[in-house]
């Protein structure tokens, strides 16, 4: 923010602009809105618009469904749990999604995904035996888990993903973890991101499996965060929810206490500034659920236009309705966009000498291993930094692009990473992509 | 909401609907949202309208300006603080209400009061020596507090309002709390409502000095619960914030450490469904506060929408601009109609025998104190309810009216009210008090 400042007031620089690589920020980066969803939110906060002829019917239908779910007034509080309508509606995506029925009262709208991870990880707060509870999360992680069990106090049980088998969940290094962790804390829960973030894998469904009989044995709750489930790319890739799985693998593993997440700041939709979410909790006891919704009411409830376009996610527009077509053209531009330059980015970082990059299968990033030249490591020690840092800011100062250094995510000690998105548009991806090459051309000889 | 279920299905009950006076929800009480709002905020989420000749060039400026502070797109993340122009807009807003600078950076936008007020109450869970860090809140207090302050684990300690002096905060009911608080718990903070919630009252700034002296003589931390500012309706009443007062004073008490929260939910706005508010902090320790932006910046950003309202409520139309003269009469009629209600409230309870009730000089809600017949207090004893909440379920049941017992908010042992919102419209609250007055008149006799 400083270095973009110092741009707008003309002070000279190797670059023109500042490239964002460092966030999930679809729209930050030219990516445009869904009209559909745009339309129907104006006349939600404009009624007076849909008398007026400039939409499609089914925008204007939409609309007065939504109003009538808030009451008539948008600018209402809904129930803390969001607005019944769409909370029925979420149910029947996920029916369709997994072939398995949902109960719109287990699911819970909320404010974007993280809400309900941190709802869901405070519920492990309380102190059962004589150790702490710990939460199992993987390394690398998005940093919302390690900074929200700080907060709460919990303990902090790491699982290294295995880079070499494209960034799986090895039930050895599980068990290890869990014996590990078991030392010092009550192990109660498991965080699987999937598609993961900021590794960018899908996991194959026997992997998922072996995740569940992992978690039945010891009696771990599951953290099933899933936001970027309509993100997936490659080939032979598919997603499947860990709600799928545990139904399909019948008793006792269907009984798995699971909460699933999921975010209208990813998919197609990258929606990030309006925050909105859902979570769908599995087999909860019925009273633990009810104090949790009770916990989640104190604050009020989830903003009601991101729960109006939870409502459009979960039930787009139908073949039959005027904005079909424009919908699933914007979206299938969107994702086919994503699959392009995810193939982009990662066939860019194999061509490098000194990058290693496993396939996007899904989610907006990639996350390379770069090789770095001792002088490098070197070098960054003396500036009282860890190398990938070291390289991430160089990187920012001589080209404008910001990615994010592996350290923040967590990697196996002496390997560096750094995560990029994939969402700068084509073109400038693209040019990213040239200055990147050129710039790690550069670090390379100079610290040889 | 189960009684609303069964008059849907056409059940029969005394009553044709229900009116819920016990939530602050101004628009889903009929209250129409304002227009100049409303029409910027559909233009930020659908862009191609500004080019539409359907609203004022005031609408559209606006529109433009709001979309250029979030980069362009509304669907991107904002600073987790955040939109930098919104945020000086405030800061201008509050040099204006006080006659003090305020320094933009230590305007932080918030997801609702509520989320501020629960980050700021979150520095306290540290303990600093052999005590746990105590708070101090006011009783009767909005729910909000004691579930905040159980959630951190930190200490309640409650301070009695003097109901017999309009609601006013007592100098030696202070100094009773904070001696009987220490001795279990570390005292680091002081909670006041102003204008009070559910308590309507409107502090002077004789009362407030006081306050100030007693939090400055402790070393407390102020939090200003200040979301009602924009309502108050008695003659003789007039909101002052507590930045105004700690500059006011002077030396050393300018120096007190506060943070002040503001509420798009309530004010002539009662946008309550998009959740959007901002925290003054004032005096803080640049350390602590860039940790607590840290923090806050981990769940991303408040929704952009909320943001934009907080603008427009920081910077409504200018006298010379089309919007404006719309935007004052909706204001006025607004804050007019509910000065009009407050009075028809208090009058109407205070003709009851049995009732007793403080003005309502601000906020929007009445809080009477009634008598209730000892048989009533027996038979709620022997249906394991308290008196007040027995009272409130006969209304309900018989009238359709929900209102919020007092015992919610905290009150002197033995004495019994509820909280009502005066936020019906004229109409439905004139009618609401009938009921009332004829319920209690059969309650009473029933139980004489």
């Amino acid at each position: 923010m400083e270095i973009q400042k110092e741009l707008e007031k003309g002070m000279q620089k190797p670059f023109k602009r500042i490239i964002s690589a460092n966030i999930g920020d679809a729209h930050a980066m030219g990516q445009l809105p869904i009209t559909f969803f745009r339309q129907v939110l104006s006349c939600v906060l404009n009624p007076a618009q849909i008398k007026s002829a400039d939409f499609p019917h089914d925008v204007k239908a939409r609309a007065c469904e939504l109003l009538a779910g808030c009451g008539g007034a948008a600018g209402s509080y809904t129930p803390g749990t969001g607005m019944e309508c769409v909370r029925r509606h979420v149910a029947d995506f996920i029916a369709r999604r997994d072939g398995y029925s949902a109960d719109w009262q287990d699911i819970c709208l909320t404010q974007g995904a993280s809400a309900g991870i941190k709802h869901c990880l405070q519920m492990f707060c309380t102190t059962l035996g004589a150790k702490d509870s710990g939460v199992m999360i993987p390394v690398p992680q998005y940093p919302l888990y390690p900074a929200a069990l700080a907060e709460y106090g919990l303990g902090q049980v790491d699982y290294y993903l295995n880079e070499d088998k494209n960034w799986s969940v090895e039930r050895t290094e599980l068990e290890r973890a869990y014996v590990e962790g078991s030392k010092t804390h009550d192990v109660r829960a498991l965080v699987v991101i999937n598609p993961g973030n900021p590794t960018g894998q899908v996991l194959s469904e026997e992997n998922m499996k072996g995740i569940v009989e992992f978690a039945q044995k010891y009696g771990l709750f599951v953290l099933a965060d899933e936001v970027n489930q309509e993100n997936v790319y490659a080939e032979g890739s598919k997603f499947t929810s860990f709600k799928k799985i545990i139904m399909d693998m019948g008793p006792p593993y269907n009984e798995t206490e699971l909460a699933s997440f999921m975010s209208i700041s990813k998919g197609y939709m990258g929606e990030c500034g309006l925050r909105g979410g859902w979570m769908e909790l599995v087999n909860m006891d019925p009273d633990v659920q009810a104090n949790l919704y009770k916990a989640i009411s104190a604050m009020r409830c989830p903003n009601t236009i991101g729960q109006c376009i939870i409502d459009m996610v979960a039930r787009p527009p139908h073949p039959s309705e005027p904005s079909y077509d424009q919908w699933m053209q914007e979206k299938s531009g969107v994702l086919n966009s994503l699959e392009e330059r995810s193939k982009m980015v990662v066939d860019t970082f194999n061509k490098m000498v000194g990058f290693t990059c496993n396939g996007v299968q899904g989610a907006m990033f990639a996350f390379p291993r770069i090789d770095l030249p001792l002088k490098a490591v070197v070098a960054a020690r003396a500036d009282k930094q860890s190398p990938d840092v070291f390289y991430a800011f160089k990187l920012l100062e001589e080209t404008g692009i910001c990615i994010v250094p592996g350290s923040r995510f967590g990697q196996l000690p002496g390997t560096h990473h750094f995560r990029t998105s994939i969402l700068p548009q084509t073109e400038l991806l693209r040019e990213m992509l040239d200055y990147m090459e050129l710039f790690h051309g550069k670090f390379t000889l100079q610290f040889s």
